[in-house]
């Protein structure tokens, strides 16, 4: 065995690689994501991608350990897809339908819990086995690892922290239908509105009334010491922090990787939320590191191939 | 291999007792804890106790797989003691102290992970392999257990449900010196505080006034429809049902298992809780089962073998 592929399903691109064994990119590309006719075409697309990069670089089959693939939805163990609605898919199993098509292994997991395994191979993680990954996006993910393996929960939906409820008093729904889940605070989106809300209820001056508000133009301005931006992301660092303290009484992880677009920011998305951490977290869980991720969008094909070499 | 033995170390009594290797147990029985000293006679105690048990049921050295004990403390994987406050101890390992005594295989966990163990093994959890145990006794307790191992986290605070963060506006200390972790209502201690707070807030009749205010004296009365003890039973079934739905959403069990003197009162303690678990669960995580745990106290000794056999 020389090689393993791995493999991210997005709603709109698939990103593939592979990897030596020791978990070095040699080569990645992506292509388009059919969800058209309920993404029937998906497995199938990514069969003949894969056929193609070994014939073009002269993979043999005996060659390559395996293929490991991050579908966007709750993913069991045995590599039961529950329904991943971005792809078009209902139940399926890849392990089985695209280990027919290419006749190697497969192992398939849900999309975030497998960045958050790449992050712990090549990534902010490097060296932990209990580790945490946090995804700040448009929504909120986790990716919870104990003893080096993520844990996929009895539905496919351990590690959903996006979704712990933080708010009694929020009157917004959150994506998932609940109210006040830390999603609403901590992604992109939710900080965007906690930066209108706060706009609107003040007539406090601020750079984010000069342009669209996004959540890089908020911490754009928390950079700048903006007041106002900072209210904001205080608020963001209350509800993460309490967020993850929450986590961390549960699963006591050594180190919490925090990624996603919302952390391009840099550290800054680490400092507003810690001491809310430090305040909210149980003794015995406090000393958690944080860190950046390092692979960014790459996270999901490196976390992918060490599904099949875990 | 005929015999496994299982030892639940408490502040006042160790509990001790012998099962075959399919957890069918033979002899139990208890002897005090010595705490003074920092508890340095402890160990010792129950190697003597053991070897003479062993003595009198005339078995031998090599038909004993080993001692599994669980201590009231955060334990790592390694069975390192990082503090045990109720009996005097600090950092130390049983499992090379005891080993050392008993010349066996010894483990060392936390007492309430291995009682979780003991409750999958033998108790509620029978047949299941994801399971979180709540133990609603003084405090709140949990045991969170993925794919039949318990997880102790890296400082061996794995499972501290009782922590979880879930009123800003507490103002009470926790015993954690935290405000408004989960324990500060769903403890026995908690139903009697919250009892107390709604008896003194209103005149509303109420059994409660006539008698000692105690989280027993709570659940009959809401057994007997009292008015003011169904609201203090609603007080408490949101503040857990809230935690476990985040317990829920970052490991995503097939079951809970309640237990704790709390749960003596019977179903009731998950009736008025599960609503509330349902209306904060993440969709995917709403499905868990509820039930009570069947050990009792010898839940600590089955899990404590089982930490050999496992």
């Amino acid at each position: 065995m020389k090689y393993v592929f791995g493999v991210d399903v997005g709603g709109t691109t698939v990103k593939m690689g592979y990897f030596d064994l020791e978990g070095n990119l040699i080569d990645k590309w992506e292509i388009p994501t059919r969800t058209e006719d309920n993404g029937k075409n998906i497995l199938s697309d990514i069969a003949k991608s894969i056929t193609a990069k070994m014939n073009e670089k002269s993979i043999d089959k005996a060659e390559v350990a395996g293929v490991g693939i991050g579908v966007p939805g709750p993913v069991t163990d045995d590599g039961t897809v529950l329904v991943a609605v971005n792809l078009g898919w209902g139940r399926c199993n890849p392990n089985d339908e695209l280990g027919k098509l290419l006749d190697m292994p497969v192992k398939t997991a849900n999309d975030a819990n497998v960045a958050a395994l790449g992050e712990m191979w090549k990534g902010g993680g490097t060296g932990y086995k209990d580790m945490v990954a946090v995804t700040l996006g448009t929504g909120v993910g986790g990716g919870v690892i104990i003893g080096g393996k993520v844990i996929s929960g009895s539905n496919g939906a351990g590690g959903e922290i996006g979704h712990i409820h933080l708010e009694d008093n929020e009157t917004e729904e959150c994506g998932c239908k609940g109210h006040g889940c830390l999603e609403q605070y901590a992604s992109a989106t939710g900080i965007v509105r906690i930066a209108n809300k706060k706009l609107a209820a003040s007539d406090k001056a601020s750079v984010l009334r000069d342009g669209e508000v996004t959540a890089k133009a908020v911490w754009d301005a928390v950079k700048a010491k903006d007041e106002l931006a900072i209210e904001v992301a205080g608020v963001y660092g209350e509800y993460l922090g309490k967020g993850l303290a929450a986590v961390a009484a549960v699963a006591n992880p050594e180190i919490f990787v925090i990624g996603g677009g919302v952390s391009k920011a840099g550290t800054v998305v680490i400092e507003y939320m810690q001491p809310y951490f430090e305040k909210y977290a149980f003794p015995g869980t406090k000393n958690a590191k944080f860190v950046l991720a390092k692979l960014g969008n790459d996270a999901g094909i490196y976390g992918a191939a060490k599904l099949v070499l875990a």
